[in-house]
């Protein structure tokens, strides 16, 4: 089944935000089972959508068209769709309803122009839409199916996971597939890895992805039939033995959970307490903690300490340590976690000190990142770094890294208590 | 002059990758007055980039070809445009030889398969890749313009640069584009009050951008000559002055730099200095100040304060009060601000309380963010606001709104100063 995914939207054209729901839906897509063939993008332009749709008539069996379903004028994606259908679009008085609803909860102003989104081409299937004003809708035409859906990722991406789930028609035959997930690990290493191992085989096909602090590893394997599923089905569980025991210090899961949800369930099953001295990772750290449901569960308190006055006041840092070693060292990332552990009591205190740059005010190298975990109190890692990136993700790799390790630490330990 | 963007590479269909190199494009052409219409991906097929090429021809004026440029059998972009326009493919000796040198000095292996990369378009014109060993080229075919880049965005952006600066044809007449940054005003309430001030004119275009918690109005206009331009400036400043003046309380800038950005030199120049007390949002504003260069100069330490406990050993939240209001309450929200600033002393001191969900600990419905800011001591702001977002959500939008409010009172207090 070939899929397209027309995006629409100026502010893509010119470069003004990244299109980021191309390639969550084909994710989704390909996993699927489907073939996604074309990417288009084109203007807020009503003859642009419209010559867009007809192309894709002529080569796409499934065709999606993400955005322009706004209140606004130049939101006119389902006018262009009906259009190239020759289908009248038709107001449903449910969906205004809804849509009003909907807009009060927000506390938005509705306005007059909102109706154009209770608006749908005759005989599509209205698909709602949780997170905004804008539904979506599917519409069988011809022998092709097409999707439209909102351009605001916060919209689009549910939307794609329930159109995935419960509208697209079933590709036949059976699909397998597995995601694994790694850290601590480049994709280059990791592909060259299981190519040297010889995991792949002419039915199981195994792709990576990278992902910013993070590897996918995808099993994907399609039987036509019952019976070609029964052999394929034993090639394509022994290559997800052989890569979990290949990767077995990096995997850290294989479903939907990512690093940060692990960890907070991990640090919840033994009632563990987590806290931080983040110095050069700004309280990233700490952020990624919270933005977990349950958080407060495994983190009561933590610090982002900054100066160097900070982290003698607040974390008994010595100051001839910081003459001495200067304040971007290992002994100082030590002293932080350890007046961190006394402070809070903490299971696992965590500190970090370093120089994000863009400049360096400590005469070390920008991009150094230094961290020292302490569990019960006791240092159970410490390691100095070097990023060669932009300050934002010098933060963003170091903190994922920093508590990857804290996962993959405990995950042993976990190990070991079995 | 059209332009249209064509990027080759499975990858990006399949989603493993984000398409970067699109919209880093897009930004130097339009920056160059060119109107980038089109964006198309399509995998590594033969027919597929060919029929691509011919829609492009059928469409566009400057046609860019990115990725397939590398060494293997599915790397095909240039015997697909050859096709495409019936040109033979010609050995280039001296390019064989650049090649083979870049190899070396990346210490690669060379194959003969790597002969291809020496190999262009009859009448091309090479483009060097000072980073990796496929060169760029460029062809002009019946007036239309071609441009051919390698997909590794390392090689790609470099070499977008220099083909802006050097290679692409001018664009007569003379561009305007001013860019309005705006905060805690909705995309489409933006977008009704400029139209109903009817501000836009026929030469002047004005779009509205929606990012999270922000709005961008972009103001563009294209003179065809200096008699035009002199008219069409006129009408230009005078929309920007009536967008200024229209949208006063909600425009923090006209730049590249950000709310966050923004905020931190705002601050920095006052020699102010800035703490939170971060409940419902987690560290996340903290760690949005962090992530500005420079931050350092303007926050030194910063709190996490989860759990009641913490409240009241590090702030000195009164029990009572959180027996009495809960600690979901403007009356917690303005202790922890001042227990803050007994601490920290710093000019302004911001605290949040409230209920990230997605189920409520403490009765609260979900989505409830309190903050209350202090300047001097002094509670300058406290409010009570309603989210209807997930989790992540919830904390990234009321981070940047209070962000934002501070910024706005700064700017407001500066003006004042003026």
């Amino acid at each position: 089944m070939k899929a397209e995914i027309i995006t629409i939207g100026t502010e893509i054209l010119i470069g003004s935000i990244l299109n980021t729901n191309g390639p969550y839906l084909s994710q989704k897509l390909t996993d699927a089972g489907y073939d996604v063939e074309y990417h288009a993008s084109v203007r807020d332009k009503y003859e642009a959508i419209r010559d867009a749709i007809e192309t894709a008539l002529t080569r796409s069996d499934v065709i999606f068209l993400c955005g322009g379903l706004g209140p606004t004028q130049d939101d006119m994606t389902k006018q262009a769709l009906a259009h190239a259908l020759d289908l009248p679009l038709i107001f449903d008085e449910k969906q205004w309803d809804y849509i009003r609803n909907v807009s009060m909860s927000f506390s938005k102003n509705i306005t007059e122009n909102n109706k154009r989104q209770a608006e749908f081409p005759e005989g599509a299937v209205v698909i709602p839409n949780p997170k905004g004003t804008a539904p979506g809708c599917m519409l069988n035409y011809e022998g092709k199916q097409f999707f439209m859906l909102p351009g605001p990722p916060r919209e689009f991406e549910p939307m794609a996971d329930d159109i995935a789930a419960n509208y697209l028609n079933p590709v036949h035959g059976k699909n397998f597939i597995t995601s694994l997930r790694l850290v601590n690990i480049g994709e280059s290493k990791c592909e060259s890895m299981f190519r040297e191992a010889k995991i792949e085989t002419e039915n199981v096909e195994i792709n990576t992805f990278a992902k910013t602090g993070e590897v996918e590893i995808k099993v994907i394997a399609h039987a036509e039939d019952e019976a070609e599923a029964e052999i394929i089905e034993k090639e394509y569980v022994e290559a997800l033995r052989a890569l979990r025991e290949l990767f077995s210090e990096y995997i850290y899961g294989d479903g939907e959970r990512d690093v940060f949800e692990t960890l907070v369930d991990c640090l919840a099953e033994e009632k563990f307490t987590i806290s931080f001295a983040e110095s050069v990772t700004g309280g990233n750290m700490a952020h990624m903690i919270t933005s977990v449901a349950g958080a407060s569960n495994v983190l009561h308190e933590s610090y982002i300490t900054y100066s160097d006055e900070v982290k003698e006041k607040l974390l008994c840092v010595n100051p001839d340590t910081i003459s001495k070693d200067t304040v971007v060292s290992e002994a100082v990332a030590s002293e932080m976690s350890l007046g961190l552990f006394e402070k809070t009591k903490s299971t696992y205190c965590v500190a970090t000190t370093g120089e994000a740059g863009p400049e360096s005010a400590t005469g070390k190298d920008v991009g150094t990142v230094i961290y020292s975990i302490r569990k019960d109190g006791e240092e159970v890692l410490r390691e100095s770094r070097m990023y060669k990136d932009d300050r934002t993700t010098i933060q963003y790799r170091s903190s994922k890294y920093i508590l990857a390790r804290i996962l993959l630490h405990e995950l042993g330990e976990a190990h070991g208590r079995e």
